[in-house]
Order: structure tokens, then sequence, then C-alpha cells
């Protein structure tokens, strides 16, 4: 029995009539056929997730994730492991990157400790679901146990579960956790069958030595583990991390819930790749936020069959990608009902 | 006397030294060195456009011009002269594709007629400066004569002043008018020296012989006019429109008011073209906001040296770009502004 199996994912297809409907609408509204591009099939998309002829995107939430990773040790990154923590604490301040952006655009931070190496002080505004103290270095064996992974993923589900509770349109996937993209590509390169080099960058901008240690570690973590790309979940056991594990339960939790889930760079996209791994129909309930500057972000797009609807040379994570995006996913919904047709303006139509 | 010397155009250059304190702010925020990307040069570009430290664009314009083109006599165009008209009643009434994504992203839209071929009804939001009824068919003769032109751009410049003086952040142009885009593959045609072939496209979406239609008119305004494209007055006098003379005096005029100028696609990447020959300066206060479906307008952000922030498959005009980008240019402001420094948050540097 694959040990997916326990997991008991149940997504849905999307609602293929009501798509149907939507581009009927968008063919009738006060616009050349066609001529908002990618507004229109990403509100088409919005209708069908969510069953809805007429989406409204109102209540949004970015859900950031932090863990720390024993591959820190091995010395491939430019910070120390510290500023995981601290960043949680700048996250629970307002003063990051994913604040200011998620604020832009009308969007709540959910911010989670699925690991960070050291105890949070408590916080109104932290929800704290620790699987461990960091990862195991995934250089010597594999990052967590298979009872970690799935209750990381059951701790994303169940936020996802309890967002919607507190009402929910769409959600925005982030991520915290010096280290982190050096899993992301161990799960890239594991998962899509990638040399390591091509899905292996700078990360928050390491030099070259630290650059070639990266890919050492990356290398070993893939010959001692061995993951197996036929089963994501013991891909993500062995490489993973349990902010990345944490994202896979929200992106499932997402699709379940019929949600929209904007997935942001590189991080996330890992654990997209995981995610639809685990259960295909998955893929229909994202939307690419950005193309990250990480290399190995654009092999994972390709293996989703995905197409960023930004590329701004975004590398921080947090979800700041997912936010822009989010915003643009609105706008759509707003194209779709908000626009008068041709009819209700009383604009002629095309005479050629 | 080049004609273009009686427009009395005056662009201070941007202010270099703010723009380097601003990037060394930048650098000391709580994220990896660069690591926002293209967010991180616009917030520096429009410190250095409006001379402020920390600027805000809390008041956010998209002028939306309409004019009328005698070229659409020649059969270029899918659908009839008369949806100039009613497409300008659409804008007044905010049901169509400019007025959702203005009020998405909190911008007022100003609509002007320059020269709508028919009288609208008086609104109270809908600016007059009608220079005429539509230009003369461009396949025959000049669009306009040169004081038609000249009092279009200055037209267009009176409205960035009166704005000012309302209180304004940021502009952004947006266009209306059935034969526009057949006007701008001229004008691009003539500036860049590009084959008619390649920066002409379906516009509003015309059938093969349209098509052909629209690339036999072209060539023939062009040789009927011969535009002189080291004097670009001379060509937007012969072969460009009324809406187009009316964003190259919003372009100047934003220039010298200091103020960002988002530039929305294709026909107002025409009107730019005109203003930056006029005056190189501005190139340094256009943002660029997408890259639209139309090939001609690759080539305008070639020759501008302007890289589009969005690319949505978008080819509609209105401004439907500039405001997405608008909303972009006010995000990258608040990571100026609002994002802490690794100092106030207490968050260890780089350690390699």
């Amino acid at each position: 029995m694959r040990l997916s199996s326990q997991l008991d994912i149940q997504i849905e297809d999307v609602e293929h009539s009501l798509m149907q409907q939507a581009q009927a609408r968008l063919d009738h509204l006060t616009k050349p056929l066609g001529s908002l591009g990618r507004l229109e099939s990403l509100a088409k998309q919005i209708v069908g997730i969510t069953r809805t002829a007429t989406p409204r995107l109102s209540q949004k939430v970015i859900i950031t994730m932090a863990a720390d990773h024993g591959v820190a040790q091995a010395g491939v990154s430019a910070y120390p492991q510290v500023v995981t923590q601290q960043m949680v604490a700048n996250f629970l301040r307002g003063g990051a990157g994913i604040n200011v952006l998620a604020r832009h655009v009308g969007a709540r931070v959910v911010v989670v400790d699925m690991g960070v190496a050291g105890d949070l002080p408590s916080h109104p505004d932290l929800v704290s679901r620790k699987i461990g103290y960091g990862t195991r270095n995934i250089t010597q064996g594999p990052a967590m146990t298979t009872e970690q992974a799935c209750a990381a993923i059951q701790t994303g589900r169940d936020i996802v579960v309890h967002e919607v509770a507190r009402g929910v349109d769409i959600i925005g996937t982030g991520d915290m956790g010096i280290g982190n993209t050096t899993a992301s590509s161990a799960i890239t390169a594991a998962m899509t069958g990638t040399p390591v080099e091509q899905v292996t960058g700078r990360g928050t901008g390491i030099d070259d030595s630290t650059y070639a240690r990266k890919l050492y570690a990356i290398q070993q973590a893939l010959a001692v583990n061995m993951p197996d790309p036929s089963d994501p979940l013991d891909v993500l056991t062995k490489v993973g991390g349990f902010e990345i594990a944490g994202l896979v339960g929200v992106i499932l939790g997402g699709a379940q819930a019929r949600l929209p889930v904007v997935v942001d760079g590189f991080i996330s996209g890992a654990a997209a790749l995981i995610a639809v791994g685990l259960e295909s129909r998955v893929k229909n309930y994202l939307l690419a936020s950005h193309l990250s500057q990480e290399p190995g972000h654009c092999r994972v797009l390709e293996s989703l069959g995905l197409k960023p609807l930004l590329d701004l040379d975004l590398r921080l994570g947090e979800g700041t990608g997912a936010a822009l995006a989010i915003s643009l996913a609105e706008a759509a919904c707003k194209v779709l009902t908000e626009m008068t047709t041709f009819e209700e303006a009383g604009v002629a139509g095309k005479v050629t």
C-alpha cells in the first residue's frame, strides 16, 4: 500500500458547464473577443474551481509557513539559521515584504510555525504547529519520518478548514526557512528527473563556494536517500521540509475546499509538485503567481503545466508573488461580474 | 525651424542622488539583496521621477482619450465607427473594462473626447476637447493639420496641469478609437523604419481580407504622406490621430510635472514614440505597463528601450494594462516605504 493512501485525498473535478457559461458571458462583454487575454481564462478557471457563476474574491488569505532545515548545517545558505525565527517575528510585526504586499492587495497573512529551530514567543497572530525543531540534515538521511510528513500535511489541511470556517475566497501560499531552496531543488530534481545543476540556484544570494557546497549537498541527499519519484510522499519525507509538507497540505486542502490556490515561487512550487503527484486533479485548482529567478522554478512550472502570471524577477518567497497575483485573480473576477455586455450597453457588434 | 520647437517642451532630468539613497534603503530592507526584482527598480525610478525619498501613489488617474479615424472608411476594422462614441458612453456609465480595472486599483478615469465623429451628450465626467469630427483618411493625405496636432498635444498637457491641481501622484494613459491600431502601426513603421507587415496586427480581431486591406491602407498612407521620421510632429500630423496626439501631450505633461506615466499598450506606445522623439528625456518618466498582443507593440517597446511589467495577452487598450501596472507601481513604493530594515527588525545579515 502506498503511504499516500492514508491521506484520504478527495478532490472533485472543476465544474466545466459553468466554465462554458462564463466563457459565453466573457464573449458578450463590451470588448473585442478575447482581448482581456489571461484575465479571461483566469476568471473562467475560478468559476470552474468555485462552482460559482459570479465569483467574488473578497476574503483573501496568504498562508506563510516557516520551518528550519538541518541541511543548513552543510553551509548552503548566505544567512544564519536564526534568520528563520527572526523573520517570523518580523512577519508578526508587519514589517516584512509579505506584510506590505498582502496589505496592498487586501489579504490577511496567516503565519504558521511548522518547525522553526527555536521556541518562538507566543503571539496572537502566530499559529504554532511545530512538527519538530527543524528537519534532520538530508545529506545524512531522511529529513523527517513518514509520520511527521503526514502530520505536517494534515496540519496544512486543517489550517485551510479553519480558514474556510472564518470565510476565505482564495488562498495564497508562502514560505520562510533558511535552507529551503536546497530542499526544493532536491525535490524538483527527484520528482522531475532533472540534473541537480539545472534546478539549483543562488537562493538568498550565495557566493561561488557556497553554491558548490549546495550542489554537493543536494547530490549527496539524493544519493543517500534515493527518493522514489513514483511516491511523492517518499520524496517529501526524504528531502523535503516541514513548511513544504505543510504547504502540500494547504494546497490539497484548498483544492478539497474548492478554492483557487495561488502558488508563490520555487518553494511553494516544490510543494505543488508533491501535491499534484499525490492527486493530479489538484492541478486545476492552482494558479502560478510568478516565475521566480530560481532556475528550478521554471522546471517546476513546466512539469506542472502551469504558466506564471507575473515575471518580475522576484526571488523572495514568503508569498510575495502570490500576493501580487491574487490581485490579478480578483481583477479577473471583476471583469466577469462588473463589465457590461454589448446588449446592456447598446454598443454595436462586429461587422466583419 | 522644426515645428516641434513651438511646443516649448521643458523636461528635467530625474533626480539621481535620491535614487541612490533609495537603492541604499532597498539594500537594507529585510529581504535578500535585490530579491524583489523589478519592484525595487520601479521604486527607485519613481523616487527619481518624483524627487521624493518616500513616494506615495495614493492619487491615481487614468486619462482615456477617444477619437475617430478617417481611415476607418478604408474598411480596416472589425467594428463600425459608431462604436467609438458608444464606448465613450459605456466609459461614462462605468461598464467598460477600464472602469472595472481602474476601480480595482483605486484609480479615477478621466474620459476625454479628443475628436469623436459625432456629438456626444454632455456629461459631468466627460472632458470635451474635440479637435475635429475624426481625422481625415490617411490613405489620401495627412490625418490633420499641424495646428490641430499642436492643439491636441496642448490639450493633453493642459489636462495634466488640471489633474495636478486636483492632486495626482501617477498617470496612466488610455485610448479608444475605431481604426487607431491602423494609425499606430503607421506611426511605428514610420518612426522605427520597420516593414509594415511586422508592426501590423489584427486589432479588434479582423479577418484575413480586412487584414489585407489594413496592410494596404498603411502602406498607402506612408507612400502618400511620406512622414519624416526625424520630425515626430510631422509623423503625428500625417498618420496619427487626435487621441494619439492628445496622449503625446499627456505624456509630455506628465514628465514635465515630474509624474510617473504608465503607458498602456500599442496606441499609447505609439504616442510615447512621438513624445520621446520630441524630447528624449521623457523616456525616464515612462513605465511600460504590459506587452500587447499587437505585434507592433514589441517593436515600440524595443525602440523606447522599455521592458513591460506585465504580459497577460491583453489587447483591449482603454488604459486597462496601465491600470494593472499602476497597482504594481504602488506596491513598489510601499515596499520602499513600509518594509523594515534588518537593523530595525533585529534580523541578522549575511554570513557569506
